[in-house]
């Protein structure tokens, strides 16, 4: 059986949520509706710790209420296969289309994004009702080889993913709000250091290299098209700055120094009054974070994380480093993945690369097309995968992005250099 | 048996949730202990249509989830009588007295207002564990006759009285928000008016008259000392202003005029976008008001309801005429009750004068003291009652108190006018 | 010579600003335009020590640039006196009643209050032409002995010494935002005590007594009509509150301690961090104040300036007193005068009571009727007149009145309490 | 004599503000010190048309006093060379330090950039003598040879000619809030397109280019190092977007269709109520916009300006096209210059570059490494030159950068395309 991916335990302060490798793989009969099956029933589980106030609740309009995510992966299948193919009448309840649309202006309004967290109703019942709605009349298309299905169903199924990842750090983020800090999943963890140590360089000449999606397999549009770029020599570090190297950052008046940081940083940091990562609080008994086990002590040797890409920054710049470029990480993913630890483990990495089209890049038309298109503004790449992350959500082209103030996702860095 | 003061309908647009005099009348033991009984499980009675999460969400830093009122109430007994008598031991949680302390500065930090609805913990079930645990211990004092149980009875019950009305304020604004307008309660309001038409207009003399509480029953801090004021000649309508007229009023353009705005008022008025009562909704099918039943069509004869003092006092303008002050409607319900509609009835009526103390006033010694003293400061006083009040919990020297912006209470007016 | 309401200097932390009486009784031809002559000039005179650049800046929405004061008290009279009798030609520029109107809603549309320091056009020779324009025309109709301009001649004058107090505050808060903290004027305050140490309580009995204007002289239609109110037994201090007092106050904890404050009161205090009166700066040398002489040490025995409703409210509670009401406070100026120190002196009295309709008020027909009105919310009422104020605009029924959160004017306060 | 960069008038709405390169040529003796007066007397000349309010008043956060463009010019060289050098008792006032630093964190506190516009004092007339004290040693120092003075002499005039750009747009800006629309300048414009019509597109093949500063010329640290690029084949539009085009996407509902906008700059969008370009007006007699000139009507075929990179973005997206990175820019501005009307003529062309180090880029130690480094984040390259750009300051590696919701500066767009 399917171990869900919130269950299992990662030494080092943050839970590993990420299912065995090797029980996805027992897939018996991998068919698409069954493929279909496996992702919406993880989603299901990620609710199984939740009581009806948890799945409503919204901590900031960044986060979205768990019974938000649980109803939006519905809707993006009853919005983009359902209702275009069986009809109208074949949506669960007409008003859920202006509830649970996130930001698709391609299919009209919808409910303002802050006020998420007001909708008591539907309850947790009545969207469970909903999933399983959806569910029928996918499964259905499915069976039935319904081609606009099939076409949608990797698209659909990754989007779920992403918002099972959304999902968790949602919560979590809720729960760190809550003076009870309350824990997602009891099992405590276990002790141990999750990366090398010390850390290493690992060189890479660059040249002219080829980067994005190589047609192998799912990606987003915005990975493509594959195309060269021109790379000078740099060097990758061999594993994540760990939350050891972050107090070291602190303990040297890091967050205090305005020349490590860039001017909006640096700002950001004075309003928001940043001190340590987020989910970070001083005790008696030294630092601890807040996670999905509760409130934790800070584990020196596991990868800092929720950082976000302004405290990143400043943090290699006071290493005497840098962040990569996203096409450095990517090139170094491709080329050589065993000199560096944790690509794809703990927590998503900063890149100093803003989010933008790759050369001839076109977004689909109609609504899909605003999947990933228009937030092309603003934000900054994250390459790899979380502890968060589904399984077989990871792959070398992968593009995350945030906005470089945001720090509720599992994120941290790996550090560069220019070589000399 | 007790009637629920949720359950029934009042005539004109707004729930009436008031219980029949008759059914509280019937005490056949009228101990302490019955009496607290009584109104405790009234309280909890409140909560019987909502959800779990029904009962968490917070729609505005103004409002409080349900829950809270829940535990905030049973907070007051555990804080003022079970603790300094039983010792802290006798708390259930003693993490609850920073969670559900209201703003008693007096016995200590306490929990962020506006962050009150992510308090997804404790669940609803622990509260109600809470309420019963408290419940058991006051049910021993009382019925052991111990003095500050019997001393602050009936303050802590006026105090949950109060909450009853607020937790049904809160649940409207709450459901208010939600764009499927879920009603309290299923059942439809009976039609008809609920005042006398057209409006009469009953005289008073003035002259030097007193007001105060007269030391019968019980009475808040500030509703003493009784005192002497000198009231000039004046005249107060026989009922509230209805719907019906408001709606003229509106026609009239009476949202966009400045010349009947205070100039705070008109401010707050473009500020917002007022160009109604609050939870009104213009449809086409005529103006609708969202209800504890649902969206309901306005009633035209009912008291208008949900008005903030700034709207109320330009209404009053536009119609010649004025609001009373506090003295003024509490010498004409003590002197002509008969002569006056819907006193204690719908709505309650916002006065022009400013909540403030009576000559010779003193706050009670110690955290008590802060229930009304201070805030003293900026805001309006409200006389009579609305359909929301819990029995028992009206007289004429009740001094209800808003800022003059807030609108989501029970909230209207009466006219007044000078004598010529 | 008549002398400058802003030369004198006073003992005790803020400059004296009142001519001397004697100087401007010296009035050999006291006819309608000699009067407005006078109060003209000393308008203009005000500006002297300021650059074009002084006179337009803006340090705050509540406060206005010198060159605005001087504009818009022109704009009255053209607006209300000539433009109505002479005819719109008679303007000296038609964009002007755009500029600089304050608040008049009924005679049309107006710049926005806090966009007054952008108008660096017209410039402050351009606004002198424009002073000097309206003064030509209404000594024209003053001396033709025009009914219209001699009917509103005391409210312009009177609205005109209200702005003469503004400009030098407002004057104040730009200059003390400046680092180098320029002196508006240069003299030197001379040292000493301004009111009599220690403190006395003069005792009144109240009863049924009469306040409100009495007809000798200009009043504001706020402050009719006379009218009896039941007072009951009180003292009042023999002088306003000294910064002595108040830097005890300060070092009892005062700024930080909930017990002495309002809701509301405490809101500010913390959102806003105040920790002294406002133009108070902690230097190596002790407590300095910003003034119009420049930056000054802090005069122990000077009544302390510069302090919010909320402040005195709280340093009332602090000290086992209270604020008196604004009936307590007429009463005693105009029955014990000589009892009483400092009346209309160095500055305004706080009172406890809001600023509202006496009864049987009405605000005049048309645009007029704005002049005092519309602010009857939110506002609290001070009574005397400060260091600040004209000569000839101080007497028992004058009624100023601010938001409880303002500090920039010379606000101070007298202590009151119960008679026991 | 050399001609005021403030004088020429262009046609197509906006004022052309460049000198002569005939009248800039005449350099008989071209010294460092030589260079350095024809320089500062441009910038002094700038304030020619200004009143000392004017030069005062700050009309937004964005946006600084002239007064203060003309002291931060001198403070930089007193900063960096003449203190230095000279001792601390060389400069002018030491608080000038605290008043005129603007974002240097290594050199010491600063004043509050909100807040410059409450810098009433010192007047202008100091500041010019501030102005007269700068000049005066670092003429001695040039003119000794002074090896520190004759290193930053360059940077020093670039960073004052960036200053001489700024202080046309503030000063614009702020005229534009003033309903007198006053003009900076008098003379008339004259009419006449700028650019050739129609568009054409001018083709170019990509592969392994080279851009970044070549080492001939002064450049800032962030225009290097030279590097190598891979570009893909490309189009570039012969000439930026015109005032007519732009009608046509606000005629096609370009502002208020999400389709063709980024998520955050609808977002903006909508917040702000764009509907045209910044300082457009629309009256009776068809669209006007303000200018140095004083309101205009807008010349269809001139270029479009004042608007933000979000709005280009989108409107580059409704034409069916996109903006050219900046590598796209350069390269093209290098190898076909002939074929492009307007690179560095009438406004600043964005981008769709983020503001990112080079590879390999290092800032310089010390202060100076503050001047460009601190600021590649958030915001977005625009190349080119406008109206207001000093002449010589103009090539093809030049990176001006605003954050993309800017509309201020002289800011226009030139259409790119893929070719296929």
């Amino acid at each position: 059986m399917t171990q869900d991916i919130a269950e299992r335990v990662q030494p080092g302060g943050q839970s590993a949520l990420r299912s065995e490798a090797a029980s996805d793989d027992t897939r018996e009969a991998d068919t698409p509706a069954a493929r279909f099956a496996r992702v919406r029933s993880r989603t299901a589980r990620l609710a199984e710790p939740l009581s009806d106030a948890d799945a409503t609740a919204q901590s900031m309009p960044d986060a979205s209420p768990a019974k938000w995510h649980l109803a939006h992966t519905s809707w993006f299948f009853e919005e983009f296969v359902i209702a275009p193919e069986m009809g109208e009448d074949a949506r669960f309840d007409p008003d859920y289309a202006y509830l649970f649309n996130s930001y698709y202006d391609a299919v009209g309004d919808r409910h303002d994004r802050p006020r998420r967290g007001l909708l008591t109703r539907p309850t947790l019942d009545a969207v469970f009702a909903y999933r399983a709605h959806v569910d029928r009349h996918m499964t259905d298309l499915l069976e039935a080889g319904h081609p606009r299905a099939l076409t949608l169903l990797d698209l659909g199924l990754a989007h779920e993913e992403q918002h099972q990842e959304l999902f968790l750090t949602d919560i979590l983020h809720l729960f760190a709000q809550n003076p009870l800090k309350p824990a997602y999943r009891e099992t405590a963890p276990a002790a141990g250091a999750s990366v090398r140590q010390p850390l290493e360089w690992a060189r890479f000449d660059g040249g002219l290299v080829t980067i994005g999606a190589d047609g192998e397999g799912f990606h987003y549009d915005c990975e493509a098209p594959r195309h060269e770029v021109r790379l000078y020599p740099f060097e990758l570090a061999s594993r994540p700055v760990t939350a050891r190297e972050w107090l070291e950052f602190m303990a040297d008046g890091g967050y205090a120094r305005p020349e490590f940081w860039m001017s909006d940083g640096f700002a950001a940091c004075q309003a928001e009054g940043w001190q340590a990562p987020l989910h970070w609080e001083k005790h008696d008994a030294g630092w601890h974070a807040m996670t999905l086990h509760g409130l934790q002590p800070v584990v020196p040797d596991a990868p800092v994380c929720h950082v976000s890409h302004y405290e990143a920054d400043a943090f290699a710049r006071w290493a005497g480093a840098r962040l990569p470029t996203e096409q450095e990480w990517e090139h170094a993913a491709r080329t050589a993945p065993q000199a560096l630890d944790g690509l794809y483990a703990d927590v998503w990495e900063w890149t100093s690369s803003a989010f933008a089209a790759y050369p001839g890049y076109r977004p689909p038309d109609g609504a899909i097309g605003e999947y990933n298109g228009k937030f092309m503004s603003g934000q900054l790449v994250l390459r790899g995968a979380s502890c968060a992350t589904a399984d077989g959500h990871s792959r070398p082209s992968y593009r995350n992005f945030f906005h470089p103030d945001k720090r509720w996702q599992f994120s941290g860095l790996r550090l560069a250099r220019d070589c000399h």
